[in-house]
């Protein structure tokens, strides 16, 4: 299976937020070849702005393996993960982390710069469907306005 | 009431974690000289590295007072908030935040260098019953060795 592949279906988690009048972000776990866990944003459905799409599906991948880490897995997020995310991913430990389209706003590397705020065996891989995940944060933000 | 006798209250919800056998942090949401949330560091029990006090507070208080946003409030935490908690408090608003030790391992300061994670209108007190919280961290991980 491919990044593509993957970030299809992050993407997938993304138009359901999307659906439902959410900020349109999207993740995935995926171990083995295989999705072991989903989410996208609910921020707005829980009144809670901590559920963002990564922690909801890293909380229910922590569930599945029964482990609070998750050197093998890969993450896909159809946006650059904020600082929060990126604090829960370095605490996860979490094996490779590929991120769709860069949050020039919102994401993680508007506060930290330079210093990597990842775990520091975390593979980074960024660009992924780059264009479709930005597009639709795009059309989310301007239906709104 | 003062910071102090609050974050005695926050070093009460330490002590339940370090029982428990968890690193032993506290926290509490405080709105109009009123806790609304309390919450201890669940790492280990709810097999979550997420589970941390701020976190556990902050969603209780969406909870108690049905919004996402606590410009009124104040959160008191014994130690100093990791890049996850503090990203958290940035996505919430809080109106201030008070910690008692610095951590200079797993802080956020030690990633976000200069930059100021929190909210821009955030007012953060340091230094609250300092020794004490820190010497709980450190009596837990002495003890661990």
């Amino acid at each position: 299976m491919t990044d593509e592949y993957f970030m299809q279906m992050a993407y997938r988690e993304a138009q359901k937020a999307f659906e439902e009048g959410e900020v349109p972000v999207g993740a995935i776990v995926v171990m083995n070849d295989k999705i072991i866990a989903r989410g996208y944003n609910q921020v707005e459905k829980l009144n809670d702005p901590t559920a963002h799409a990564e922690i909801i599906a890293l909380t229910s991948a922590f569930n599945y393996i029964g482990a609070k880490y998750l050197p093998e897995a890969t993450l896909y997020v159809t946006v650059e993960p904020c600082l929060m995310c990126a604090g829960a991913l370095y605490w996860a430990k979490v094996g490779r982390i590929v991120w769709g389209a860069d949050d020039e706003k919102n994401g993680h590397k508007r506060i930290t710069g330079v210093n990597f705020p990842f775990h520091p065996k975390t593979v980074i891989t960024t660009g992924t469907m780059k264009q479709e995940c930005s597009e639709l944060m795009k059309s989310f933000f301007k239906a709104r306005r």
